[in-house]
C-alpha cells in the first residue's frame, strides 16, 4: 500500500504517454521500468553514444534519466489536466557510472499543491551487482489547468 | 587578460581532444564554441531528438552541456597529466529552453588543488534574442597523475 | 538604474520591518546594509559565538545570512500583501570564512509569479581585503494574499 | 551492525570534543544526541532567538544544525589526525519548522579518501509528532594530517 494516493486513476497511462513524447529519452535509448504512485524508474542500457571521455556513462546521461524519473514520479500524483516542470535539481556523482545499464529511481518526498520534492537515485548495474552511483534532490512545479498534451 | 593562468600551455588542445572522445556530446550534436583559460562554451542546435514532452529542449540536454562546459572550464586550468571528474552540480531551470540553439557557458569561480568550483549558465537563442534559461553551480575534482587519455 | 521595478514602493520599509522580527538575525548580530530593488546585503561582525571548531565563522552562520539576504532580495520585488518562503538553497563554501566580518549579498536572477531565483554571495572582510568565501543559489516562493505580518 | 567501520576507535570522543568547540552550536543551544559510525544527530530546542519573521525556526538555524550533523557524521569515519570541511550543501525546506525542537540527522552515503557525501534530514517535533521539515545533501572534504584541534 502506497502512502501516496494519486488523484488521477489513469496516472500510469498519462506518464507513459508523456514519456513517449520525450525525444531525448528515445535518443538516449531509455525506457520506463516502473510507474507507481510517487515512484518512477527508468532504465538506460550502455552504448558508446552515451559516454564521457573515459568510456563511462556521461554525467549528463545519468542526470537526464534522473531528472525524467523524478519529474514523472511527481507527475503520477498530479491531477489529470496538469503539467510538470523541473524548477531545479542537484545531483552528487558518487561512483563511476560503469556497467551494462543505469537505473534511475525518482521518488516523491513531499507533494504539495504547487511544489513537489523528489529524491533521485541512480544505480549502475554490472555483472549482476548494483552500485549507487548518483543521488540527488529535485524540485518540481505543478502547472494546473495546463494539460500535458497541450501544444506550447 | 585572464585572471587564470593555465599551468599547461596546451590546455585548449587537451580540452578539444577530450571533448572529441565524449560520445554523448556527438550524440546530442553539441560542439565547443569557446575554450579559454577558466571558461568553456558549448553550443547545442535544436533537434526534435533533444526534446521533453512539449517539444522544448529537455532539462537533461540543458544539464548535459552545462556539465561538460563546466568540467572543461575547470580542466583548462589543470596540469597536463590530470583528469577531471564532476563531484556534483545543481541547476535551476529559469525559463523554457526554446529556440534554435542553446549555449552553455562554464566559468571557474575558484580553482583549488583538489576542488574546483564553476558557475554554469545556459542561454536559449531564438530569432536573434538570447534568454538565460538555466543557472547552476558545479564542484569538480582534479585527479593528478591520471592523464585524461589513460584507459580506465 | 535597476532592471527590477518593485510593485510596492514601500518595499524597503517592509523588508526592514520583517528583518527586525527575525529573532535569529539579532541572536547572530547581523544587520541589513543594503536594501535595493532585487538586492539585499547583510553584515555579520565576527564573534567567538559564531564559530566552528577552528575559530572561523561556522558555515551555518554563513548560510543563515546568505539565506536571509536572498529571501529579502526576492521580497523587495513581491507585492505588499505577500510573504516569502525559502523552498531550497545550495551553497558552496569556497574559502575559509575568516575576518572581521562577513557580508552576504542576495540578488534576484529571475522573479516569477510563484518562484523567484536568487544568486547568493558571501564575502569575508579582513584587514581591508575582501574574499569571496561562499556562492549559492536559492529558490523562493511568493505567497500571495498572505501579509508578512500575519500571525501563523 | 553498522556498514561503516571507523578507523579511529575514539571517534565519538573526537566528535564530542570538536562539537564542544563550535561557538555557534552553543549560541543556538544545540546539543549532540547521537554519535554513531557514519551517523550524528543534533537536537535544537525552540527559542524565540532562533526564529524567522513568523516565529518559526529560521531556515538558517535548520541549515546550521543540518550542516554540523552531516559534518560530524563524516568525521566519525575519518582518521584520528584529520579535519573535516564542508565543501557544499543543498537543502530543501519541505514544511514549516514549527515545534518544541528540531532534530537534524546527518548520515554518510559514501565515504571516500578525499570526499564524503552525506544525507541530511531535519525533523520538527511538536506535541509528540515528528514531521520531516528539511532534506539535504552535503559534500565534505577530509583534510589528512591536519588534526582537528590544531590552531588555524
Amino acid at each position: 500500500m502506497s502512502p501516496h494516493a494519486p488523484p488521477d486513476p489513469d496516472f500510469a497511462a498519462r506518464v507513459r504517454d508523456s514519456f513517449g513524447r520525450q525525444g531525448l529519452m528515445a535518443t538516449l535509448g531509455a525506457s520506463l521500468s516502473r510507474v507507481e504512485p510517487g515512484l518512477v524508474a527508468i532504465v538506460l542500457p550502455f552504448r558508446p553514444e552515451l559516454t564521457q571521455q573515459h568510456g563511462l556513462f556521461h554525467a549528463g546521461a545519468t542526470s537526464a534519466i534522473a531528472d525524467s524519473a523524478g519529474g514523472y514520479a511527481g507527475f503520477t500524483l498530479f491531477p489529470a489536466d496538469s503539467s510538470v516542470l523541473t524548477a531545479e535539481f542537484k545531483i552528487n556523482l558518487l561512483a563511476p557510472a560503469r556497467g551494462e545499464r543505469l537505473v534511475a529511481v525518482g521518488e516523491v518526498v513531499r507533494s504539495g499543491r504547487t511544489l513537489t520534492i523528489c529524491d533521485l537515485k541512480v544505480y549502475a548495474e554490472a555483472g549482476g551487482a548494483r552500485t549507487l552511483c548518483a543521488t540527488g534532490l529535485q524540485t518540481l512545479v505543478c502547472l494546473r489547468d495546463r494539460p500535458d498534451t497541450q501544444t506550447r
